[in-house]
C-alpha cells in the first residue's frame, strides 16, 4: 500500500517477479484494493496471495506512531510475516521511517549488531559496490561504522560474490590522519578489525573501482548519494539543452536519448532496487516512493537474492564470532 | 610556486589577468624561477612585480610545520603581504592546509568569527550560489554553522549580488525535525539569526534554484563537492563509452565533445577559481592543486572582484552589528 504509484504498480511489479522467480508472495493491504488489482490479469500466478490488513501508515507519519496500535497496517503486518517466520523477506516502497522502525523491533537486531544501516548496492565498472549507512542513523559513533564494515564485508561476499571485499570509510583526505573525529577513530577501529580494510575513500571515489565497501554515517551516505542524484540529472538536462542548440545534434536527439538514459541508469540506484537493512534478523528491504512496476520487480528479485544468498545467517555467525574472540 | 604547474601556469595566469584588470600583482616565490617564466614575454606588464621568497611549503608538509621557522616561504610571504596591508588579496594553488593556516594567524579572523570557512561559488541557472564549509573544519559545532550563514549571505549579497540571499542548512530531510544532532541545533539557531534562513536542504538541492547559501560543516561539504565532480566525470565518460559504441552517434563525437564539455563546466568549480577562506581580515582564495593559466587567470579576476565588492569589510560590520544586539 505504500509508494506514490501504490498499490497498481506495486502489485503489477511483484506479479511479474512472481512469475520469473520460485517464490511465494503475499501482497499485504487492503484486499479490495489487491484484488482489483489481481482481477485486471486475466490469471493471477498461484504462488501470489493476499495478506489483508485494513489500516495504512501514511507518507507523513512519524516512525514512532507505527510502532504503537497499528498493528493493523499493512507494514507491520508484513514486517511480521518475516518476525513470525511465514515469511523471509519483506519489501516496502512506503513510509520508510515506520518500515526501518518496525523492522528493527519486530524482527530483532542480529546479536552484536547495536545499529542497523542501510546499505545501497551500486554498479562499478566490473560488478557492484555497496555503502552503508545510507540514512537509518544520522548520528553514529565509531564502533558503529566498524560494525557497519563488517555487516557490508559479509554482504558484498555472500550477496554479491566479491571474494575479499575491500572495506573503506568514506573521508576527506586519503591519509590516515585526515577526516573527522568520528572518521578517524572508526579508521583505527576498522584497522584492528577482521575486514580488509583499505583505509580512507574520498568523496570522488565512491564510483572509482578500488573499493567494494564503503562506509560512513547515515547523514553523510544520504546527502552524498541524493547530491549523485540530483548531479547526474542535472548535467543531463544541460546537455539535453547542448543538444537542442545543436542543430546537427538536434536531428541525432533520439538516439543521443537512448545513450543518454542507459549511462543515467547506472546512477539510478533505485533501479536496482537495492536499498537494504543490514543487521536486522530477516531481509527488509526498502524501496523508493517513486517506485514503478520495474522498480518493484528489481526488488522482489533482489530481495529473492538476498534471501537465497543467506547474507542474514552469515552476519549472524560474523558477529558471533567476534563475540568469541578475546576482547 | 604552489600547484602541479607552477610556476609558469601560475605566472602565465596572472600576467593574462594583470593586461585585463586594473590591478598591482606581486609575484611570490624564487626570484630566478620566476624572471625566466618573465623573460618569455616580450615585455611584461608594468603591473607586476616580483617578491622575493627562498623557500618553499611543499604538498605534503603539514599546515603546521608552515607556521613555525619558514618565514621565507612564498606561501608565508604572499599571505604577509595581505597582513602588512601590503596587498589586499592573496592566492594559492599550493598546500591549502598551510594556506589556510597562515591565513587564519598571520591575518587574523573577523572579530566574532570562531571559525572561517570554505565557500564555493558554483554557477545556478539563473546566477550563482555559494556552499560553505567546503573543507576548513571537518568537526563543526551549531554556532559555527550559524556563523557560515552569516558569513556566505554577506558574501552573495555584496560578492554575487544576490539581493535576499536565502539560507539553508544542507541535511537529510526537509522538516525542521530532520537532521543529525548538528543540523538540528543549528536549524534552531539559524532560524533565530539575522539572515534569511529557508530551513534544511536536501542533497539532490545543492544544484536545485531554492537555495542561494548553502551552509554544512566542513566534512559534509568537502565528501559533497568532490562526489558531484567524481559523479559528473564517471558519467560524462559513460556518456562517451556509449556514443562510441553507436555507429551513426560516433561519427558526430566531435560536435558531441563539444556539447558535453560545455555542460561539464558547469560542474567544474575549479574553473571558477572559487574558493575563498571567509572570516579571515583579508581576501585569500584558495586555488585547486590543479589549476593551469586559465583557472590562474580566474582566481585573480575572482579575488579582484571581492576586493572590489569589499566582502570583508562588510562581513565585519555585519559581525560587528550582532555583537552589539543584547543577547
Amino acid at each position: 500500500m505504500g509508494g506514490d504509484f501504490a498499490p497498481d504498480e506495486i502489485v503489477a511489479g511483484a506479479l511479474t517477479a512472481a512469475e520469473e522467480l520460485d517464490v511465494q508472495l503475499a501482497l499485504v493491504g487492503r484486499v479490495e484494493a489487491l484484488e482489483r488489482c489481481l482481477d485486471r490479469r486475466s490469471a493471477a500466478p498461484e504462488n501470489v496471495e493476499i495478506e489483508p490488513a485494513a489500516d495504512v501508515i501514511e507518507m507523513d507519519e512519524s516512525p514512532r506512531s507505527a510502532l504503537r496500535g497499528r498493528d493493523d497496517s499493512s507494514v507491520a503486518r508484513a514486517v511480521g510475516l518475516v518476525a513470525e517466520g511465514r515469511a523471509q523477506g519483506v519489501i516496502s516502497a512506503g513510509n520508510s521511517g515506520a518500515f526501518m522502525a518496525l523492522s528493527s523491533v519486530r524482527m530483532g537486531t542480529i546479536p552484536g549488531v547495536k545499529r542497523p544501516a542501510i546499505a545501497i548496492t551500486m554498479p562499478s565498472r566490473n560488478g557492484w559496490r555497496v555503502l552503508l549507512d545510507a540514512g537509518a542513523n544520522a548520528d553514529c559513533k565509531p564502533e558503529h561504522l566498524r560494525d557497519f564494515g563488517l555487516m557490508g564485508s559479509v554482504y558484498a561476499r555472500h550477496a554479491l560474490g566479491i571474494e575479499q571485499p575491500r572495506v573503506g570509510v568514506l573521508s576527506i583526505g586519503e591519509e590516515k590522519g585526515k577526516g573527522n573525529e568520528l572518521t578517524k577513530a572508526a579508521h583505527e577501529l576498522l584497522a584492528a578489525s577482521s575486514v580488509n580494510f583499505i583505509g580512507n575513500v574520498e568523496g570522488r571515489d565512491i564510483l572509482a573501482d578500488g573499493c567494494d565497501v564503503i562506509v560512513c554515517d547515515g547523514f553523510t551516505g544520504n546527502i552524498v548519494l541524493k547530491a549523485s542524484e540530483g548531479v547526474a540529472e542535472a548535467l543531463v538536462r544541460r546537455l539535453g539543452e547542448a543538444v537542442a542548440r545543436n542543430l546537427t545534434l538536434r536531428l541525432m536527439a533520439p538516439l543521443f536519448r537512448t545513450a543518454l538514459r542507459g549511462a543515467l541508469t547506472q546512477f539510478d540506484y533505485a533501479e536496482y532496487g537495492g536499498a537494504l537493512l543490514l543487521g536486522v534478523q530477516g531481509v527488509s528491504v526498502v524501496s523508493h516512493g517513486r517506485s514503478n512496476a520495474n522498480a518493484m520487480r528489481n526488488a522482489v528479485r533482489f530481495a529473492h537474492r538476498v534471501v537465497e544468498s543467506a547474507v542474514v545467517e552469515h552476519i549472524s555467525a560474523a558477529f558471533g564470532e567476534r563475540a568469541e574472540l578475546p576482547a
